[in-house]
């Protein structure tokens, strides 16, 4: 295999009519990463392996901030004392990248609440907290608004940024939008919640949280991990492509987030609080 | 809400062409499962919390027999004394379903192993295990080997038995057939991974582990948990509808598994060990 930022090139067999013949394809590249986390006062300092996770190399330290921040274990950039990443033995081909997140003294953290009783959920995202209802921070923004129209153009948008998907049709992604339907960032990975993730670190990195005034559209589905990411970060609209969950709905209910499913063509779902979408 | 097994009714608000009406939309469910492990000596037995998942009610059994089994925490189903499952205070909508598996007092289960530093792979899957390569368990069976034209017809007969997506469009599907094409079984969830692990929960119920002769189809991508899961009940072929990811690849070939992508309509690429693909 030859190894290209976030994918990889493999020889492969087509079988196409009956007929077969190799020839060389682009995969989504999905690697190991450890995540540690430094805590604890000064005289006493701790490392935690809070995770483990596949993901798609690249803007891992995006990723890692915005896991700690949906999981809210941070909630500011100031929180956070130093990130360094490594990978041992680089020669060999079995070494696992390291991200090691070393907290501010200050801030309080038990690994206790991310070991045992971790869910699992449908699409992992936020493995190690011991309680779902836990994760609520409800919105409390001034509200927008938007036209039906400027949600349909959001799709061709995203598609242009997706540059991994593009060569390997393995990743998936996530974008946010300003109100007046301008991409801000878009990131890909083979698993929806570390593009998310990715997305929400890179807004906590540009101190742009809270994110009153945006839309996310996501290339995926979107389960409850997809909706309370969102929430953590204050999304008022989360649009998808695919298919929403029961729970998902629930959750946003809750979270006054308006979700919305199914978004193709010129045509869309919204599952909860359409009040802010507006058509002629 | 109204709860119909696998599904939910919700009103919801469409926008088609500048246009939007409320109508009636089914979902699929996603809801919480505690799974507990009872295990130790007779005169010690002691409950752990191995996860809490999301995943799409129905099947919980043969979901929590499969996950255990693919984690290794048990390989036969006399490795399980008793499983039970409960709902505490039905009357409360937040209620949550806990299942809990009893070991058979002589099977050896250390919780530490699936407590700290627990991976979270790109779309969950096996979180609690301390090692990708601890998983490997290289596939000894006698080959089977298939016509490419074979695999093309599987497509429809996993589409015919995909109920719960038909209604909802909301959840994949994990389909097991045996080297004739023949259906053998079929099941739905919001994840990809429960989809798996209730099939293999499934066979694994019905006697019919391990699975050397036949070939196991998904609806959706094929990352790295995908193929451990099918090595670990030794199934040969695994086929997915869209992408693979590089970890995928890597693992299917360590374990000598022939894994195929994007199997749509007449056409499929074969990422690892075309061998057991034959064309005229």
């Amino acid at each position: 295999m030859c190894y290209i930022a976030f994918m990889q090139e493999v020889t492969i067999t087509r079988y196409a009519h009956n007929q077969h013949h190799e020839l060389r394809d682009t995969i989504a590249d999905e690697d190991v990463l450890n995540i540690d986390v430094v805590y604890g006062p000064p005289h006493n300092r701790n490392t935690f392996r809070l995770s483990s996770t596949m993901r798609t190399p690249g803007n891992d330290e995006e990723l890692v901030l915005g896991l700690l921040f949906s999981l809210g274990i941070i909630n500011h950039l100031d929180d956070v004392h130093d990130v360094t990443s490594c990978k041992r033995g680089r020669l060999d081909p079995m070494a696992q990248q390291t991200i090691t997140i070393t907290l501010n003294p200050r801030l309080s953290f038990s690994p206790l609440n991310f070991s045992f009783g971790m869910p699992r959920y449908s699409s992992c995202g936020i493995c190690g907290i011991a309680s779902v209802d836990a994760q609520t921070r409800p919105l409390t923004h001034k509200d927008i608004s938007i036209e039906a129209d400027l949600l349909i153009t959001l799709l061709e948008k995203m598609a242009a940024a997706q540059t991994a998907f593009k060569q390997t049709g393995g990743t998936h992604a996530a974008a946010l939008f300003d109100y007046q339907g301008h991409l801000i960032s878009c990131h890909e990975d083979v698993g929806r919640h570390n593009a998310l993730d990715k997305l929400i670190g890179a807004m906590l990195k540009s101190h742009a949280l809270p994110l009153h005034r945006s839309i996310l559209l996501m290339s995926s589905r979107a389960s409850f991990e997809i909706v309370q990411k969102a929430a953590t970060a204050h999304i008022p609209i989360v649009a998808v492509v695919s298919a929403v969950s029961s729970l998902a709905v629930t959750y946003a209910y809750a979270s006054n987030i308006t979700l919305i499913g199914f978004l193709r063509g010129e045509r869309f779902n919204v599952y909860a609080h359409p009040y802010r979408i507006s058509s002629s």
